[in-house]
């Protein structure tokens, strides 16, 4: 069996690594809020219960309106996907037999539904272990471009990029005539991030992807939703099959906005909870990408191949996310989810037993 | 405001007509159990609640090897769909710009999907008010064509076509090259249904698709199945989106297809109420088409426009559906589900009102 695609569902990696799944064990693979779905939610559950038994409002007007409240942005604006993952397919759909320019190490989703509508599929390669995003070096690529995948602040890193940069990589790539495609899945983890969704206004060619599955850890109900201009917004939506997003994501979707509380405590904690995680990491000579966010990547620099320290973290129990389908990560870091108190805590005990062995 | 495309959702039905929306209503233009979801569902729901923070098994095994059982077809022959909806979008995507035959009056989405993927559509039209299934005057028609759309038993009329004609329908599909989609949304309202999925094994041509909202009453959560060989799973898989079904619809599915006998015990309540309001019509000479389902058409011979029958009824608090949308019915016909005997015999009280000033 080969490694799977994705983090969480870890008896995946057990089973593809060979090693038994163990009764109890920590995924570190998925990148959701440790601190659950909001309280409000678990309130309303019974209730949403009775709401099963009819079809989704498949304009999704009642949620629509709490974003557009949120964002500042008119309704044929914005797209409610069934998940980030369903907007990545379509926004690869509209761009099919497009050239697209994918800004690597990142999301392997793009790429793939890249691929499946006979996209011609390049590379930017940014660096390690900074990834920083050098505008100049990739400015000259836009005009052999019809549109770049960014993810902001990026997955598998965890590296915010500034948001001139973001600005000057808009105006270039409307210059080149070149979609921009910014996935902000992960943007409400930053303290200080300034959004894009505005950009949209000023620039036809920019296509926001926002997920709510993260921040308010409903991955299993799936929603998420794009910003982009009225025009492409009709293109997406008649690629989109009807009634996609179920009725529980539009309740709950409508239940996480109204908790504007829950992500500054959420950002507090998963802050807190970074600094002590790097600290010790520094202690322990362990390296590790710059983060913003509620994952980062780590390697041990003592050790040559990190699937060793994959698999002996998979054998105490701790599931992290491996990096063999990241071009210019091949499996050489390991990505890591920052969750609760007692997880990470159960993470350090684990490393500190590794590097015992390993210094 | 044009009429929606879809039954459910009676608010956009009320504006489109300019009829302000009573407090209470009676729904009978989406086609769902009126018994249901089934009581271990309910009973479940509180511990599903701690599952949304996991993402979906993006392969379902837990949900499939149920259906494998049931169905008595190995994994790879299935695909776990968003809903009937997506696996429609689906299969439209799979043929993509060929030339598709669509036996109409039937559900809209098969075409909207087709149209999508630029396929070449035209229809083969059965004749009210008893929609037969001629495939003599079908067959000389299947040499121009790549894919046909059946939905059997029929959404709208409720018919249902002989297992004789389905199996003589798909052996002149095969010997003319052309793929056999066979929609049987509703076939377990039949109580004598015989299944047409152990086809799929003896010809390559046939993709069967299934709901599982109608039966279980969960289009709230969206969750369907096809049934058709690994070679056409494996394409139709390539385009959907990953994580696309959602973790309640996968667990939901699991336990409602461990409920035999709600499946029975919701025939025989649809059997009775359909029996009372067919007597019913019939006394108050009102024509319907001869339903083996849970929904029906209903038109009044004694008026030449039924949309004010339409109206009545909205006005009365009672949601038809109307068949603006289906080709060969032009909304000469309502379709209403079949729903609670309260609210059948409401229904009756209606029309008998209307009986006293049309007559």
């Amino acid at each position: 069996m080969s490694m799977p695609s994705h983090g969480s569902n870890p008896k995946y990696v057990y089973e593809a690594m060979g090693i038994q799944i163990p009764n109890q064990y920590i995924d570190l693979s998925a990148n959701i809020n440790p601190l659950g779905p909001p309280q409000a939610l678990s309130e309303k559950w019974k209730v949403f219960f009775k709401q099963i038994v009819d079809y989704p409002d498949p304009y999704a007007l009642s949620l629509k309106e709490v974003i557009m409240e949120k964002e500042k942005m008119d309704h044929d604006w914005l797209l409610i996907g069934n998940g980030g993952s369903e907007l990545i397919t379509l926004v690869a759909r509209f761009l099919a037999k497009k050239r697209v320019l994918i800004i690597q190490p990142t999301f392997s989703e793009y790429e793939k539904a890249c691929r499946v509508n006979e996209c011609d599929v390049s590379y930017f390669r940014l660096n390690e272990p900074n990834w920083e995003l050098d505008i100049d070096r990739l400015i000259p690529l836009l005009e052999n471009a019809d549109a770049i995948f960014l993810c902001n602040p990026n997955n598998p890193t965890g590296i915010l990029y500034p948001q001139s940069t973001i600005l000057r990589l808009i105006k270039e790539c409307k210059r080149a005539g070149c979609f921009v495609v910014l996935d902000e899945a992960f943007y409400d983890f930053v303290e200080t991030y300034e959004s894009s969704v505005g950009l949209c206004k000023d620039f036809s060619n920019v296509i926001v992807l926002r997920s709510m599955t993260k921040m308010f850890a409903i991955p299993g109900l799936r929603l998420g939703y794009a910003v982009t201009n009225p025009m492409i917004i009709k293109e997406l939506s008649a690629f989109q099959s009807h009634w996609s997003v179920n009725t529980l994501a539009l309740l709950a979707g409508e239940v996480c906005l109204q908790n504007e509380a829950f992500i500054l405590m959420t950002q507090e904690y998963i802050a807190k909870e970074r600094q002590k995680l790097f600290q010790f990491f520094q202690k322990e000579a362990f390296i590790t990408s710059a983060s913003r966010v509620n994952f980062y990547l780590l390697r041990d620099p003592k050790i040559e191949n990190q699937k060793l320290l994959f698999r002996f973290l998979l054998e105490k129990g701790i599931v992290a996310r491996h990096t063999f389908n990241f071009p210019g990560l091949d499996g050489n870091w390991l990505r890591f989810a920052i969750k609760s108190t007692h997880e990470n805590e159960r993470l350090m005990e684990v490393l500190t037993e590794w590097r015992m062995s390993h210094h």
